[in-house]
């Protein structure tokens, strides 16, 4: 299952996560898809943290990422996702960051994510499979992240 | 010198800046507090790392910094800063940071910042200075910040 | 109460830790001074992680923090630590970061430390009194840090 | 070309590169595997920062990693690399975390590097291509680190 429906909000770098070259570290570029793909979660209604407590965590299996070009610091870029399902237990996240206003490609990833409890895979959760569901259906999330 | 004039932005945590207590990092927060400053340099027309290229870095050398509550990832709070010299060679900043909605005061610093060249202190260049006097006297700087 | 007693490690920078000015960035700094308080609450014999699985958090309320002198990336520095106590509730680490070899003063920091269960504060917990008066009475810890 | 030496440093989490969820932030390992190039840089006599003042970036293309396990805060663990070219442009980077004692692995990682000038790509510079030619030829690198 797959489908195109886009998830996209705007983020700003900061200096500080520039390193000695002057760009934005490669790290901080992971640190910017995570944010986005947990925007995406609670705009389906989900929270990431609610998960941890219930005892049930996200953790990213397997990222693929392409460095096209580099960020500097205070620059505006657009942090997009389209997502898909990878057999019963993985979701597949393709995400792009977009340096604005010229929409220059910088990164382009593909982040899996699986769910544990105690460390062992499970299967995500109802409530995640049901958001998920409305997402792929064209359902609206109600909460919209800044 | 000093004056009353509150240069203000909005922002908003991430959960990768959450340490394992489940709140954000001690650390965390001086990157926030120094992303505030980068802001309002711009504001004023002043480019941090135009002038580290020109040999010229804006180096922090005290921060004095209480924390009154924890934010906890996915959070937004405002963070303003107001302005003040320390003699010839410092300027002061004010700052404090707010959680939103309810405006609760999350951090209270006061961080002082020098000029040096080569390592070396030098008085705040000619640029730094007039701009720095215009936000004294209230001319509004032309470059906002998101 | 207070004592000359000093806890002292070795560590080195990152690359990754600079920012555009090619400097550790002042944010940094703070990492170090907590990763030592971690390992010297393990040398005396107290896990910081299980603490927060016990529902007690240690939680930084202040820190006064002088930058004498910029690291670079790669470089080596000792990290020492003196314990004292402020009132019944607080303790209180003087912290100081040496580049070597030569032994130069980088930075010199006061750190507030308090508990808190559930976001309201409490007295320190019996293992940590008792840890902490056997190192303020020359008594050795257990477990050593890399 | 390609080849079988491994270049291995041992190196330990800290307690504040943990996210919400206690363990080991995913962007996090980023940092670990870039510093651990760095220091196979210096070992064969190579300087990241020097080659930027110089006006040569090393700069990450592209990386591929598995995260095969959690590393949580304060455990130690081995970061090792092996080095291969691809074409004349870049260098791939084979590297690996296994955490101490148990070895087991944490994470797997290919990590694809290229150089460039003012943002375009060039080949690498002299000093690095002789470097690595020494490496694979089995002539040791002079300075080690910690």
């Amino acid at each position: 299952m797959s489908q195109d429906r886009t998830y996209s909000i705007m983020m700003q770098t900061r200096d500080c996560e520039c390193d000695l070259q002057g760009i934005i570290n490669n790290a901080v570029y992971l640190n910017y898809l995570e944010h986005t793909r947990h925007c995406f979660l609670r705009h389906l209604g989900v929270d990431f943290r609610a998960l941890h407590i219930e005892g049930i965590d996200a953790v990213v299996r397997r990222i693929e990422i392409d460095y096209r070009l580099s960020l500097k610091g205070m620059e505006e870029f657009s942090s997009s996702l389209r997502m898909s399902t990878k057999g019963r237990l993985q979701y597949v996240f393709d995400q792009k960051l977009r340096r604005q206003p010229d929409n220059a490609e910088v990164v382009s990833a593909r982040t899996y994510v699986a769910f544990v409890t105690n460390g062992r895979p499970v299967p995500p959760p109802e409530q995640v499979i049901s958001a998920v569901n409305d997402w792929f259906a064209g359902v609206q999330g109600e909460i919209s992240c800044m």
